[in-house]
């Protein structure tokens, strides 16, 4: 290792994560009240320092893993954030990154090393630094992606039902659908597996519930066809 | 400025330009030859070091600018790019960005500080560190991008014909396309100008020319449709 960039500066590097997440009716962001300085007390996304021996995608994990407990979650670089100012106590590039999980699985872990808690996504309050800017940022790649990959199915239990899908992609979109043509619509994708149990839950009838079969999507894509919702 | 982060690491950070061109018959990539270590003499990606007073996208700009001589063209952050190995001399994040120009633009400049060339992207060399791999990414992004934001205009002069505009999109999606649904679908979107001037270079008879009317488009998009190809 060398001097062959001993001009140059170096700068600290952060990841902040956008974490989402679906409680089976509203889509969620999960947020932890800061409890160092700067902005001691203010809510945050949750982050941490870029450290040698790891790659961006390592830090993204371990912070993730820090604050819920989980691992193997799906997760995305979004976007790199580099003005000068945006944190008042020192000049730090920012790589944020986006993760969807069922809120189900982060509430059965007990955290105590963070006040965290969901957010509804059409109530988040005012964050420290960009962090507004990151989350409206994520929410538009989730929109944009959700539409022609299957990442909606990140956001759900394993097994779901139709209904509970549509009100998914629902809160992601922030727009009603019809409730026939997208049960037509997704079954006629041929990726989804009703299992013989039903939800009873919403109705008094029950919803069948369904598997997302990854396998079949796979086979689907390598055939030329794509996903759109 | 402060103490705060002072138990945390910093690093280098770089961005890399992946600057694609199109020369009215097919899209090219713009590479120099890396006259330093390491790697001296191989075909590299143009880059740059984040200074102290620049955002990244003012690195972005700077690079550009050394290179081509141009300002005010079509650049976006594509993606950052963090292994922990990805520079042998020593560690480097780097945040590669995409720039669309003509062809015509960049060849009418005298530039001797770098030795550059245009590749056609179907025979692009073996670059250095992650560099191929940062191209690729960015062509997959220009494909699905092309498709839904009228950027392909970037890599085109102010005037342009139809057949031109096919072959960009040819180009970058490497793909045929029907002359007659092109032209009809391209032509319904109200968003292009028939000039009074004919470019005969392609035919006899001559090719009518045409320009982009960016605010026909943002018109377009306010009354909420979108722009497909």
């Amino acid at each position: 290792m060398g001097n062959f960039y001993k001009n140059h500066q170096q700068f600290y590097i952060s990841i902040d994560a956008i974490i989402f997440g679906f409680d089976k009716e509203k889509l969620k962001l999960l947020l932890i009240k800061r409890n160092f300085n700067p902005c001691k007390g203010q809510w945050s996304l949750m982050g941490g320092f870029l450290k040698p021996e790891e790659s961006l995608n390592q830090t993204a994990e371990r912070v993730l893993f820090q604050l819920t407990g989980l691992k193997d979650i799906y997760l995305e670089q979004l976007f790199a954030f580099g003005e000068q100012t945006r944190d008042p106590a020192d000049r730090v590039v920012s790589v944020a990154y986006y993760a969807l999980i069922n809120t189900e699985k982060y509430n059965e872990i007990e955290n105590s090393d963070y006040t965290a808690r969901w957010f509804d996504i059409n109530s988040i309050p005012g964050l420290i630094f960009d962090h507004n800017e990151m989350v409206n940022m994520a929410l538009e790649r989730l929109r944009t992606k959700s539409r022609t990959k299957p990442i909606g199915f990140e956001l759900l239990p394993d097994k779901f039902t139709i209904p509970q899908l549509q009100k998914l992609y629902e809160a992601i979109n922030q727009s009603q659908l019809d409730k026939r043509n997208f049960r037509k619509k997704i079954l006629s994708l041929g990726i989804l597996k009703r299992l013989d149990e039903k939800d009873k839950e919403g109705s008094k009838k029950g919803a069948y519930l369904y598997r997302f079969e990854k396998d079949k999507y796979e086979m689907m894509v390598k055939s030329g066809l794509g996903f759109t919702i």
